[in-house]
């Protein structure tokens, strides 16, 4: 073998799916001239990790660096180029010219086969004040080595945007002991989950001490002595620190200059084999747009694991094209931690399938993160999406302390596997005390969706607000009494007396059963319904619409 | 409605199966007359949490009354009826006949439909000395209370079987200061593992002082003023309490009696709605015999996930029969934790494949449970098993300290939805730094799997024990120095130094790569094999075959 007498691939970004590219290229062709290009000076580095080393909870920032230049040269057998921009692609020629940003030398470099890997640029609009050098975008390790420094002086900091990072962000600005302020354009936090699903995370940062400012957004910046943020609303925020996390946008000039077809967002355009309009020029990671596992509309998905497998798969079919198989599409799971809640969903959410004006029918539902007569069961809650014709899951929402990744990955193995509720119903998990239970949550969505599919159960997500409707409270009366329901007017019959005070109910208006969770509500609502009345309960409970801590009973005394 | 006018339906056994149908039943039909027979003085107890009683874990008993009779009477209006037998069924008639087991008064009950649900009792062989006092099997609150009664004074306990209650109870009895012996007839703990999947669990036994007694079975008992257990070869092992798990057989007299068709093995048999040879009668739980999900033969899975959704199931095909879905087999889905370790499978093993004579292939990875550069990831093992003509997974192993479960439930549902190895290597999981990584451990199985079914890699499970072969060991040499592979001999060329050394490997004879976790092992496979090389790896590496706590790296100093 020798290294000068193969195939050309050049890769234009060396960290996710442009490092995972070279790393499977060089295993399927020791022959193969492999050239990596970087704009900035590092490769391959845990991008996810960047908030963790400014908060301290990862302590040496080598870890950051899963490979260097240097292990890629040694292990791999790859030309790396880092402090280097690709600037133009001459795709008659099939080269692509580079300039090295400190000597502002350039060149043209060959190449048989192209991979474009720029990843996406944290977005930064065009606002009064915001080239203050107080203000910070995160995206490279030098970003992160700024926002880390600038915080050992800061005692005000706010982060503008409530998504994934955004949340992780604020937390770890927490854990330096700064005072956090937490500006969202919505009126919720992580944006991409329905409302109720965000409401125990927003109570968990409050609890932190972060003041959540939501449906508010960022209208300019006052840099004086300290950095003050003006709201749309009028409302102002002073910070010594800010981070702006509003999104991202693809970084697509080089594609876009070279003439490559770009989707209607700027992404770059490819087939499930990660090539673009020009054959020999692949794309893979945060920049593509890409088919939406569910929908099998293009979608852009800018997170690591996709962007890792895609950088694969385009090496798989440059060098190994009979075997490769099509990228199946994004499904979008996507989890976020902060303090001790995660948050997380995969599929689409509520309010997506509404806005693209799809059918759907979902429940939610509450239950403990394993059985709850072992110690330490903590709460849950799911929330299930599925498609009335078909059973199919299109989506799915948890919320919780522990195995809320656990719930999700489960839920999107689902979704690929295109099962149904009737299929998740059945699905048997890993059940011993410490891990699950009997039925796990999972089980009991599926159980709660077939229910409302067979008309045994009416899920609600609010309660109408109509005075014809009686609203019964189903929980044990010293728990209404410590617990009052204070946000709509009901009537206190717990479940174990229904039977006998059904005489109490107007059998010509309305129903709606209400409880905790959601469990005995349901449970009553059979009574009830089999008794003659209309009746519909309120998925998920008090725990899931108003209360994300409301107990399930009070404690043993 | 009326309670008296209903469908008469009689469940004989009340804990999993029994009270999960009877339960259902009652929210499907408010008229319904249910009568729960129950021979012990409890239903719908957590079965699965006695020994973590034992042990002190759980410390309130009434945890484990997961429902008492009192509550099954006021919530669901059921006729509960506890230490009473069902002793024989008049099917003509369609009534059982019940006896009070206190006053040895009988009755018939007459029924519409009649379910049984008795369960399983733990295997009594009939070996000299059986019945002394101080042996035990554990099924009902009483067992576990005698246990726990006689363990306060005893200093010496064995356990025979090395099962997963086998595991859980050896583990409670450490717990309690208990010097312990684990007894297991086959050569390693947790049989319905793959021998190297359960190298970790062993070890992590052996570590907290449990003393391992392997490929040897119980020959007898003598007892004195201790309890001597005679193993087969001879060895004795005194003890003050033993607990016999060797495992269970169905409770079924009452259902032979009755006529019903058995199973080769003694189960009940039923269809996929659980109805018995007698329409009228259905059984579920631990007594019955069910479709493999992999197979489709008959198979029997003892264990509470399935009892409870099988008992649901029963009602729903007695109340509502026309949206029943038939029951889609058992995946025998498990896990155990014993101390900081937790090991598990789904579906097929590769000895249980073997015996079948079906067609396999399988792959083993080590990787962290979640991104190695987040702080606290740990270990885990994987075994991918999957059909090599369909491509799709046949089965799992996980073993490891965090994170087993989830990685057990993603195969379950995996093989649930017929996923094949491609699909799993593209499995969109969630992730974020405290919770998986870019391409989790699923991922990455997959990942192998496809790469030894595209001919990448030729994965082998041990190294021949061949002169010719040459074994090239590929970690860093300080390593290599510090942990020796002393099992076989090979040479150490560090995949680093491969390129430049491969003059030192004789082409004409087989290479063998090897090194901590199959990582490296494979990309020297790589180079090898397009250096023109016959070479295979270990897959799983030396953490899977020899050594389940060898490092991948050296600590930095």
């Amino acid at each position: 073998m020798n290294l000068t007498n193969g195939k050309r691939l050049v890769i234009v970004g060396g960290v996710a799916a442009g490092a995972s590219c070279a790393a499977r290229a060089r295993r399927l062709d020791e022959s193969a001239q492999i050239t990596l290009i970087e704009r900035g000076p590092d490769v391959s580095f845990a991008n996810c990790g960047l908030p963790y080393f400014i908060g301290g909870e990862i302590k040496q920032r080598d870890a950051l660096a899963v490979q260097t230049p240097q292990t890629l040269k040694a292990m791999l057998a790859i030309d790396v180029r880092t402090s280097t921009e690709a600037i133009a692609i001459d795709r008659p020629g099939k080269r692509v010219q580079l300039r090295e940003i400190a000597a502002g030398t350039t060149e043209w470099l060959p190449y048989d086969k192209l991979l474009l890997a720029p990843g996406a640029v944290p977005l930064r609009p065009d606002l009064p004040g915001i080239d203050d050098p107080r203000l910070f975008t995160l995206r490279s390790l030098q970003d992160m080595d700024r926002i880390k420094a600038t915080a050992a002086s800061a005692r005000r900091v706010t982060v503008i945007g409530a998504g994934f990072i955004g949340l992780e962000m604020a937390e770890q600005f927490v854990r330096l002991g700064k005072q956090v302020t937490l500006v969202e354009l919505q009126d919720q936090v992580l944006p991409p989950l329905d409302g109720p699903m965000t409401h125990l995370m927003e109570d968990e940062l409050r609890r932190h001490g972060i003041e959540l400012i939501l449906g508010d957004g960022i209208a300019g910046f006052v840099g004086e002595a300290a950095l003050t943020c003006r709201l749309n609303s009028g409302r102002v925020v002073e910070a010594d620190l800010v981070v702006l996390s509003i999104g991202v946008r693809p970084d697509t000039a080089l594609a876009r200059d070279a003439g490559l077809e770009l989707g209607l967002r700027g992404h770059i355009c490819v087939n499930p084999f990660m090539q673009t309009s020009d054959p020999d020029i692949y794309a893979a990671g945060d920049a593509i747009e890409i088919k939406d596992f569910v929908s099998g509309d293009a979608t852009a998905v800018p997170l690591g694991g996709p962007a890792n497998r895609q950088g694969r798969l385009a090496a798989d079919h440059i060098f190994h094209l009979e075997q490769t198989k099509p990228y199946p599409g994004a499904l979008g799971t996507a989890i976020v931690r902060a303090f001790d809640v995660a948050a997380g969903l995969t599929g689409w959410s509520e309010k997506r399938l509404r806005a693209a004006g799809r059918m759907y029918r979902s429940v939610t539902v509450n239950d403990n993160h394993h059985a709850g007569y072992y110690p330490g069961a903590k709460p849950l809650l799911l929330k299930l999406l599925w498609d009335p014709e078909t059973g199919r899951v299109l989506g799915a929402q948890v919320t919780g302390f522990l195995g809320v990744d656990k719930r999700l990955d489960v839920i999107a193995t689902a979704i690929t596997g295109g099962l149904t509720i009737d299929d998740l119903a059945q699905l048997e998990l890993a059940y011993a005390p410490p891990f699950g239970a009997a039925k796990d949550i999972v089980n009991l969505a599926a159980f709660t969706a077939c229910n409302a599919r067979d008309g045994l159960v009416t899920p609600i997500d609010s309660i109408p607000n109509d005075p014809l409707v009686q609203v019964v409270d189903t929980r044990p009366a010293a728990l209404v009494q410590a617990h009052p329901l204070t946000q709509v007017s009901s009537v206190n019959i717990p479940l174990g007396a229904l039977r006998q005070r059904l005489g109490e109910l107007d059998r010509s208006r309305p129903v709606v059963t209400v409880c905790a969770l959601g469990k005995s509500a349901y449970f009553a609502a059979r009574i009830l319904a089999q008794n003659g009345f209309q009746v519909s309960t309120l998925t998920g409970g008090i725990r899931a619409h108003f209360d994300p801590r409301t107990p399930a009973k009070l404690p043993t005394p």
